[in-house]
């Protein structure tokens, strides 16, 4: 194996365009990341952990974990309305994995491409790595901006604002499921979804102007809206009718076990939003201008808990329906 | 186990002073924090990994752990005359090192508590978590800031500069050494340097008016002391004598292994700096008003490599003799 140093400059300082390196005065190799902040925007910060068969199968191809820990961090951003502008990422590698340094190169090479080409598509710089050993796990930090006071938070829902998430639901759980049994054609819709989840931070950008509230949908539709609900202090009522589906997931799983995943399935990474019905029409010509559909699947209420006309059908629907707010 | 949401909240939302909310418009909760950098200055960023029994030995005590996590990172910060202002955490726990709840609830405590008071004495606030399963790993990205181009950087340092360490050298290895003998007795000032490191924001940041170039010594001097020669482009000529030994070193180790110690020893975490001969008396009286000592221990010479009168006589040199600069 390659020392921490050679490691982190052969696979990990990419060429990148100008226009990434805006605002990095010095990058990757000092003791420490030099940025400068634009003035009049906040800065907006999270952190994901990836873990080898916790979050991702560690047999996944190298290209999609290294998408992939990125994507999810991502997402946070864009649940916020940033932009994206910076990544440090902190990767523990599990050397026993590589039968020789040729399939160390390969994995390697193949992990810094997913994760590069992601953050060259959304103008971001990876400005600090740390690479140790252990068990398989990366850490993202990301960093982006909005004008201040302008960020999308969890706490802005109000009583009468329309419930909507972009792209459709429950394709991550299905393409999870999709791999557990086997399939490994990873141009199959599902596992796409799975394997390589889209961060929405275009349509999250787009949203600062129409939303009153956002989360992303990481650990299922119904426990993300339970968050937001936590933090706005309204109930919902939902549409199971409007929910939608990822593309291929009732074939894949049947109609039953796909409304499922769309309630509880994790992984989806579309955005949950809050916003007057008054703004919806505008909210969704300028998505539809990237390419994200905006679905309307509810609306918020003063009722504590969520409600909807058919979803009692459904399992798991009983674990949420007598939450508290 | 409790929830990763509860457990954060539990454990991590610790109750700051006001002085460390500064800049922070939203801490932990959200999607992601929202942070106000201050006009004139930039964000100095970066991330640094503790895996258990690769960087700490899983029976130290857990607020030794949280504590050293924190304090390795900020060690990096330090070595760029940076003020520290953020970080965010990836805590991944091991959830089979714990007999009962009890006992997650005492480790997480303590750990929580080490990490919290290493934050609040250098005004640093958590603004964001992440809690994973997996073996036990910590990433900690810390984020802070320099009034406009005033960092210090391993490039700076030019032929003819006295070269400086902070504090005492060998007390990380020393410790080490201790521990791994059974040594459980903490307030030995080796085991206090090893599990307990002090990052040198203050010197830092005091040192920002005086220094060309600057690193943290975390992979032992000579090592450290390649990267900044490599990064500035000069040799060095050291002096042996005038390397300063951790607090019972030569007692534990003996003479000989304890210049080992300092020439080849990590985990000291002092800062390594270089400096116009003209500007030590200065520097160093202002470094003794926050009680670190610095002492010359060398000067930067355009002649490739590291020289010294009797640095031959000792094992490990010979590694770095032959080095290019």
């Amino acid at each position: 194996m390659l020392a921490e140093f050679d490691l982190i400059r052969r696979y990990f300082t990419l060429p990148t365009h100008d226009v990434h390196q805006q605002g990095v005065a010095l990058g990757i190799g000092d003791d420490a990341a030099l940025l400068n902040p634009q003035p009049g925007r906040q800065l907006v910060v999270s952190v994901d952990t990836s873990v080898v068969d916790v979050h991702f199968p560690g047999d996944a191809p190298a290209e999609a974990i290294g998408h992939r820990a990125l994507a999810v961090a991502l997402s946070d951003l864009a649940a916020m309305g940033a932009t994206s502008r910076w990544c440090v990422m902190a990767l523990t590698l599990d050397q026993s994995q590589f039968a020789d340094d040729n399939a160390a190169d390969a994995w390697l090479s193949g992990y810094a491409r997913g994760f590069a080409t992601l953050a060259g598509r959304h103008a971001t710089t990876l400005v600090g790595g740390d690479v140790t050993s252990g068990l398989l796990s990366i850490a993202v930090t990301v960093m982006g901006d909005v004008p201040n006071a302008t960020a999308l938070t969890r706490s802005g829902a109000r009583p009468g604002d329309v419930i909507a998430v972009t792209g459709a639901l429950g394709g991550g759980a299905g393409g999870l499921a999709l791999w557990q049994q086997g399939e490994r054609d990873s141009a199959h819709p599902l596992l796409e979804r799975y394997l390589w989840p889209t961060p929405r931070l275009a349509a999250g950008e787009a949203l600062r102007e129409w939303a009153t509230a956002a989360i992303d949908i990481s650990d299922g539709l119904l426990a993300d809206l339970g968050h937001l609900r936590e933090a706005s202090g309204v109930g919902a009522r939902l549409s199971l009718e409007a929910l939608p589906l990822a593309e291929g997931l009732e074939q894949a799983l049947g109609p039953e076990a796909a409304r499922q995943a769309t309630l509880t399935g994790g992984d989806d990474y579309e955005l949950l939003v809050t916003l007057p019905s008054a703004h919806v029409e505008k909210a969704r010509q300028q998505l539809a201008m990237s390419g994200v559909p905006l679905h309307v699947i509810g609306e918020c209420s003063d009722i504590p808990g969520v409600h909807g006309l058919s979803v009692q059908r459904y399992h798991g629907w009983q674990h949420f329906k007598g939450e508290t707010p």
